[in-house]
């Protein structure tokens, strides 16, 4: 399956995925879905908002679903997705193998534009999936090239509907296995991990308005050039959450008119902040926008922040996660938290029993053409995940 | 004329102008610049670089030439290049109006890409025409959508043929009038001015090189982040130049891949730095270059400095701007240098007698939507140059 999916939507020059949600790599992605699904029996559902479920219709009962994401970050790597839905079809194979007979359905889950690379909300489709947000938001929802949303969906064959539809019906509980984005497992000597809670996050959008102007003719202290408040204020941001232990990256911009010989008249730039509590999230955005307008205030320019979308801390179930986690050989796997946002948090927030594992990452690196596993780990990864559905699918299982 | 050219290209949002060389709104400028000539009975030349001058045949011996260009930059103004090929016209209808007979053929020309705002290399059309770049390296100019010099000439419908040409075979002299991009006019109460000098400007790309993570997972200290090495780049170059009353200006930048919630691979941004003296332009650009390799080494990040144009001091013949400046009722023009390129600054390097016109600009805001002119001096303007042809063109010129 991994070979299947290896050369969709990789850039020649870096080796990274653009794997954007409705695009052709990402739907390509999406046919192989539909084709492992038909292989295996499953049977396939889908909702008018690109999400789609493979269930394997065994047992009786609220079903077990486990999943992850198929598209990428713009140059992404080639596990943060992927590997959950890779690893879940080869659980089921396994436990096929192994002549276990679940006692309720067991469904296989995509859900799409997790990464929020081309509409800018992350999770949009488990959000749109549990009502988090209304239709209405998301139909407004456009791409960098203008494009809503529904017109992409549109475009690339499907029959938007956005809204929360019946999809999540029959679902008691989620497991999603991850590729960590972290290096905790590789400190903690441990191939999987069970995620514990997602940090609070939130992306917020900074807009520096300035004046443009000719970029010989204009006196330096004649100018009001948003291009050095927005540089002020990402060399503020980043000292800030270092101080505290704390994220905040400005990783996109956009300046106006973006010519070389014009004092630019905007910058726009996207904050991405995640803390360990609500809190400190609030504080931490607001102490690096009051930076951000003391600096404004010195150099004659303009900062608006908005919070395009903010996630409030998701605690995962903890008896779920210990269920999980307890009773191997070799010990517990360690229950660790996240400081990245994932489509089981949305489930997680939305009330259904949720779970997450986590495969080791030996660099750490992820959201890079450099993100790697072992596949001895990835293969630990697929034994824990059938291990886990035969907990949550067997004899006795009450969840 | 004024009025024909006012809606040609112009954003409804900002009211700037968008009139990029080869694309349809400069083409359309083109196109007007060729109704123009044929009202007035000039006979067109044009070369194979895009560049065109409408004659009077009149007069024996080498050529006046005057003109400008229709080009601007990414949301630029109404004045900056049109106001010079506007006022040529008009200046030609008062020397007829006056029953002035030239001794000298006189030109209206128009050079293509001055602003460099597609091609990167600004006064594309005098370098090329002067021989000041080579064909071969023109050739290799490609746009931001990659698309290279040649065929977008060819998708405009021109019939590409780059380098020198005849087209400046018969000019003898060049005067080009310009809206002011200072205040320098304003603030010497003075309606017209006469240049002296270009100082010395060029354009630096910075490609500043890291290492894409995940923006949550990442902790702070475990990053090689670009965008922070670039932001402080930045504000050591507006300190830098601040001190010294020079220009560094950043204007224009590009993030990879300038997603939310990824630490970029690469951040780069170009340089536009401008200073008295050649001396002093190396100094400044090597100084920031300077600062920001220490910064990279502190961030782990890498830093590669391409100088992508450098015009030297460009000092317009001092004899022909006195010519110009003296004997008018009210005394003499301002003779005053400029900090801003122009294809003046070009044809003077190729050893043409040249000469330029400034017009007050009451804000000096320039490359902007800003950008303006009163009409009194602008009709000023037109009486400025028209004398000025005279001079030159008139019994007894020498030039």
């Amino acid at each position: 399956m991994w070979r299947d999916l290896d050369p969709i939507g990789r850039s020649a020059s870096s080796g990274g995925y653009f794997r954007q949600p409705f695009g052709s790599a990402e739907r390509e992605c999406h046919a192989w879905f539909l084709e492992q699904c038909a292989a295996r029996g499953l049977e396939v559902e889908s909702d008018g908002n690109g999400n789609t479920i493979g269930w394997w219709r065994t047992g009786e009962g609220q079903g077990v679903l486990t999943g992850s994401h198929l598209d990428s970050v713009l140059d992404g790597g080639a596990y943060d997705g992927p590997l959950g839905v890779v690893s879940s079809f080869a659980a089921i194979d396994l436990l096929r193998d192994r002549g276990f007979v679940p006692q309720r359905p067991l469904g296989v889950g995509a859900f799409v534009e997790e990464e929020g690379s081309r509409f800018g909300l992350a999770c949009l489709g488990s959000r749109l999936m549990t009502g988090a947000i209304s239709p209405a938001a998301a139909q407004e929802l456009r791409d960098r090239d203008g494009v809503p949303l529904p017109d992409a969906m549109a475009a690339s064959g499907l029959d938007p509907s956005l809204g929360p539809g019946r999809l999540l019906e029959g679902v008691g509980v989620f497991v999603e296995l991850h590729v960590e984005q972290g290096r905790d497992l590789v400190d903690r000597g441990a191939a999987i991990g069970v995620a514990s809670e997602i940090w609070p996050h939130g992306r917020y959008r900074f807009d520096f308005t300035g004046e443009a102007n000719h970029a010989g003719t204009t006196r330096m202290e004649d100018r009001h050039d948003p291009m050095l408040t927005y540089a002020m204020t990402a060399m503020a941001a980043n000292e800030q959450a270092r101080a505290s232990g704390e994220r905040a990256t400005f990783g996109r911009i956009e300046a106006v008119p973006n010519g070389t010989n014009a004092v630019p008249s905007r910058v726009t730039a996207w904050l991405d902040a995640r803390c360990a509590t609500d809190d400190s999230l609030e504080k931490l955005v607001t102490e690096i926008g009051r930076m951000g307008h003391d600096r404004a205030g010195r150099d004659g320019t303009g900062l608006s922040v908005t919070a395009e979308s903010v996630s409030a801390r998701v605690g995962f179930d903890p008896d779920l996660a210990g269920r999980l986690a307890d009773g191997h050989d070799g010990g517990a796997w360690p229950i660790i938290p996240t400081q990245a946002g994932h489509d089981a948090g949305i489930l997680s927030a939305a009330g259904i029993p949720t779970a997450m594992l986590f495969v080791r990452n030996p660099t750490g690196v992820s959201h890079s053409p450099a993100e790697a596993a072992e596949t001895a780990d990835c293969l630990a990864g697929v034994e824990a995940l059938a291990t886990s559905l035969e907990r949550l699918a067997g004899e006795g299982a009450t969840e």
